[in-house]
């Protein structure tokens, strides 16, 4: 018995094909998507300002029609025996269509239009909404705000719908339904619009099963009084639950039987949980790579500083599932080694036989705690959690004339590391238990260093994937649930769940040296982040000014 | 007419034959001294303890014998037209004799004693010497200690002596005379032992002619309560006074005719005043290179905070003398050129033909004042003025995933500038006033955008050097007044000095921001310098719990 995983990326999509029995991943393909993202022009060329990104939808079903195939080709699998389908997807990525699900961007008169088509996560066009968004919550002392850590996002759901109602009020009219590419891609393969309760509670305000008020989306704009009735609607699909049946066309272009049970959609980190096995309260998934996504489930509702939200059965049915970030991690290595390391590292680098990542970990492996001097405030791309102020800018000290390109590299490393720690300090000051750490991605698979300064500084083992492609493992399990193969998510992740083995644990004496450098770490976090001394801000003010 | 001016560094001998009535520099030569620097072996092989750097006096000899004759040779100046000779020296750096002068490393018996030879400027092996002098000062409530801004360093005259009283009391016995080498030259030209007023005010706790109490040394030492007259001597030589005439044996060392004036000693970065015509008050002179030197004079006596020293006479004949300094500058820029440019801009450069430093200053010279929205603390090698800490350690902040190489080079240029303005701050708060900047090195020579930057940030205009040897200038115009061509170093100056005619002025438009930038900057600069927060220090003494 086999399951397909999809997992939808910003530039590509990738389909593995997963024995359900086991969780072995028996094939993978890539596609890329043809239109990629567009944030300069439409297809037709039409230019596009500032900030927008958008992507096509066709994109989407390309991947089904190429990966899908691809995958099941070498795999000797007969696609008989694959009972279940599922996806993730990027969010909040929504778009508007008709009432039969066509995206307005499909039909001949909207070609042309920019807002016909789907707002990509990292579209930042809607600032201007989300502002809006937060100052009226805040007058209305609406509940759901702390949910959020206090502050909805430019790249969310109703940000982005507000934008359309406000610049395009014709298009906003036209549209029947506004909704998450994840939906609208298992719509498409099921015949079924169906909205999952994961990318609702996290990106659209839905908590406790429920929306805003219309008194709410009234304060916005009159005519956003019913918006949810109107365009978006109120059902939610528990995650794990079959969304339908694979419908004959979409089974043909795929080269699997019609009829498939097909599983609501998920968002790609979120669904990176059961993939590592992280379905008990306490276990803090951490999906690193340019930047790092936190998840973890809790039994209680804990209103945390600064996450990016909670929502009940937002990973796990009938778990508080929270979701928490920083928003620089491996960009602030890459950055550093594109940037700030001098011609003789890169040649000791190449006659190692290492590239200059692999290199200067080796190099700063060797120092003990505490020796370079140094200490970072890790905000290269401000501070998602648990300040979340995307103003905030990187900070070292403690350089010296002996400072060189490794003592720097390492506390780059610890400063995102001591992030992470003010993270799990801010839920455990809630009461949400962080008992161990997960890390999916590339980042924390290629870099020991990185695994053992983690566990230090936290204080809690470091746990590793199994897989390196942990959201389509974790879809892939969602579809065997879906398919009736596990009774919950929890069942599937027991048996397809995957995690390394090796697992790094604190070292007592490093501990002892990252808690006192912790310490300082916190008093300037705070001493910068939290108003006593606002200098990033008033710099980027002048900035600002200067760049006219 | 024509005087000889000699400037001491720290690795050779300058000789600068200058034309009395105008300043312009006729020949020179420069002659490396054969022992170099001693900070690991003494020249029998023997080794020396860390911190340990010592000076051969023969190598000093050398330099009359060889640079002297060289720089006269190609000239065509008849030796007959040498009206007078002087010296300037680095400080402090002394050394025993015997009562006829000569070196107790000259004696058989002493050749291979370290504590014999010369205890070079950066000799640091006497700081727990230091530290006692200083202790004993704070609590004894000695008044010369705020002249030199509270701390007496390890480089000093008395710490040096200290340090051979308490390690080799025999040595100490032995030795006559504990004497400056600047001093010390002296005498071998003209038979006459003499002691400059500038180094002793410096760096022996001179004050308006006194040395500290015989009951204070007693203190430090019961076997140094009368040091002062054991060892050392109470007369003091003004600058610019003729200490005695070239005696026939170093005449024809030199092949000048004897009975030259040969004027007493001064210190190298005090003499440059003149140099460069600041012979006014308010007329701050920077030596700029690894690090800066600051020289003003003043009419009044004003406690300045931190600053290194005030004596009166010190640089001009009846005014105060001021010195402060910023410990790293060149060296700064130095360090980021070699550990912090990705290949990419050393590829630039080549590419334009120019080196690191050029192409970085001409890319950073494009951007708007505040535009890299970056601030540094300019403590890579600690804070000398106005905080005297050698503790605290360099700081960037305002970095974001956008911020490249020229962004970080400007902003260490504009720190370092900053620095300078919280020493001309300290100087106005006492009621010292600055009226503008004149630059002498390297440094400023090369770098316009450095300049300006010092000029916007200060608010004052920046003048330069018109001689790229302004301390054998310097020395040559005090051969000039001891010579008495010249009534006083005023008079030689107004003839001999040279500004180049490049005058910088700040530009009001960029004053406005950096005025902005240096409030930042100030409240940083208190918080890490000030004990708000340690953190530098915590992590200096973590650092070295750490290499053990």
């Amino acid at each position: 018995m086999y399951t397909i995983g999809l997992d939808f990326g910003t530039l590509s999509g990738r389909a593995v094909l997963v024995d359900a029995r086991n969780g072995d991943e028996v094939a993978e393909s890539v596609f890329d998507y043809p239109h990629g993202v567009m944030d300069s022009e439409l297809p037709n060329g039409l230019s596009l300002p500032p900030d927008w990104a958008l992507q096509h939808p066709g994109d989407y079903l390309d991947v089904f029609a190429h990966a899908v195939p691809a995958a099941l080709r070498g795999s000797g699998v007969d696609p008989a025996d694959v009972k279940g389908i599922a996806i993730d997807f990027t969010a909040s990525s929504p778009m508007p269509t008709t009432s039969d699900g066509t995206p307005l961007c499909f039909l001949p008169e909207f070609r042309d239009e920019p807002h016909a088509y789907i707002k990509l996560w990292k579209h930042h066009a809607a600032q201007r909404q989300a502002d809006q968004i937060n100052e009226t919550a805040r007058q209305m002392g609406e509940k759901w705000l702390p949910r959020y850590g206090g502050k909805i996002s430019s790249e969310w759901f109703f940000s982005k719908l507000l934008q359309i109602l406000q610049e395009r009020p014709d298009i906003y009219a036209e549209m029947d339904r506004f909704i998450e590419a994840a939906d609208w891609v298992i719509w498409q393969l099921t015949g079924v619009e169906t909205r999952n309760a994961c990318t609702a509670g996290y990106k659209a305000m839905v908590q406790d099963g429920k929306f805003p008020s219309a008194d709410y989306f009234k304060t916005l704009d009159p005519a956003f009084e019913n918006v949810v009735d109107e365009k978006v609607g109120r059902e939610f699909a528990e995650l794990g639950s079959k969304a339908g049946e694979l419908r004959p066309e979409m089974a043909a272009m795929m080269g699997l039987p019609a009829g498939v049970a097909v599983a609501v959609a998920n968002v790609d980190a979120h669904v990176t949980a059961p993939a590592v096995k992280a379905t008990d309260p306490g276990v803090m998934v951490m999906v690193m790579g340019t930047s790092t996504c936190h998840i973890m489930s809790g039994t209680e509702l804990g209103e945390v500083e600064g996450m990016c939200g909670v929502v009940l059965g937002g990973i796990i049915p009938g778990l508080y599932g929270y979701e928490a970030g920083q928003s620089a991690v491996g960009d602030i290595f890459a950055w550093y080694v594109e940037n700030g390391v001098p011609p003789e590292y890169h040649a000791a680098a190449r006659g190692a036989g290492l590239n200059l990542h692999e290199y200067l970990e080796r190099e700063a492996a060797k120092q003990k705690v505490g020796e370079h001097g140094l200490i970072a405030l890790d905000w290269w791309n401000g501070n998602r959690s648990t300040l979340v102020d995307v103003d905030l800018t990187g900070m070292m000290l403690g350089m010296s004339l002996a400072t060189r390109a490794p003592d720097i590299y390492r506390a780059l490393i610890e400063a995102t590391a001591f992030g992470t720690r003010e993270i799990i300090e801010a839920f455990e000051a809630q009461g949400v238990e962080v008992r161990e750490l997960v890390a999916a991605g590339g980042l924390p698979e290629k870099n020991a260093l990185l695994r053992q300064i983690y566990a230090d500084v936290t204080g809690r083992t470091f746990k590793l994937s199994g897989s390196a492609q942990a959201p389509a493992l974790g879809s892939a399990m969602h579809a065997a649930v879906a398919a009736g193969i596990y009774p919950d998510i929890q069942a599937a992740a027991e048996k397809m769940g995957k995690l390394k083995d090796d697992v790094v644990s604190p070292i007592a004496e490093n501990q002892a040296i990252y808690d006192r450098l912790y310490a300082e770490y916190r008093t300037l976090y705070d001493y910068f982040g939290r108003g006593a001394n606002d200098v990033m801000k008033r710099l980027k003010a002048i900035k600002h000014e200067a760049l006219g």
